[in-house]
């Protein structure tokens, strides 16, 4: 687990790199369109870290949820996917 | 239940309906741009009834999972939701 | 022109059958989670449909406006285009 | 231009924060779902600065390609849009 968040932290510190990196492109004057093909890396890598938080996520927190036998814990664990899930989308 | 199956095919029945009208529209060599919004609405209407079964869903497979107390299956569930999400993003 | 049309409106009948066939999922009683694929899968041909409209787009009605010479008509085409890229988006 | 361009490098600088956070978050070991929202929030923060720098882009880089009365420049620039809305949407 500590593995996984480690690597999740680097990854994280990869992205803040870029989007400092976009700004120093908006401040040298950089062709729009390469600026905006930059902010779309930076949703592919921030949506690849998503990935891996909620795999995470199942991988431990529902998996304790299910281990606990606990109904009403369970139901908020699904829940709260759920919500997630409707937000992404839009 | 029932109540909301049929909510959610006539939905559907509303949308198989305005792909018919896309047909049209394009058979009519209607403007390209509202064909594409039409084309919009069209997935902002398959959104909602994403919507809507996946309330469903929660509010009968995977309660009667969580009612189960079977760890197995809540599992199941849990990936299922985790994959169809996974997917949804891209 | 003509045969990329014919394209068009063949995917969109398929895409037709496919609503159906959701519909019918539902009546049956399908497995929500099969009917949520279902659902993506409706959604990703209708993204490969709008692609292809939107290089008809392309080659038809943008490249008359830039033929044209005409900047107020080719503001306009520049304006459809951006518009309907922020409502893409969310 | 030069007051878009400063609102949009405050807006990244922002941004760079939020990411910042979202690494601190994990450190703590704070819960998955109020990282998986954190993350949410910069994409949708990040969508917002692709809005302002396609605007900035119309209202420049298009706008002297119009000008300009060079067809294969305007093409270029309708090009470069298509591509990128082709892009953002998967």
């Amino acid at each position: 687990m500590a593995t996984d968040q480690d690597a999740t932290c680097k990854r994280l510190k990869r992205i803040e790199g870029q989007v400092r990196g976009i700004v120093r492109m908006i401040e040298e004057d950089r062709y729009c369109i390469d600026v905006l093909q930059q902010l779309q890396a930076v949703q592919a890598a921030l949506a690849r870290v998503e990935d891996a938080v909620l795999k995470d996520h199942t991988a431990t927190c529902v998996e304790s949820a299910i281990a606990s036998g606990d109904a009403g814990e369970q139901r908020r664990k699904f829940n709260e996917l759920v919500d997630l899930f409707a937000r992404t989308k839009r």
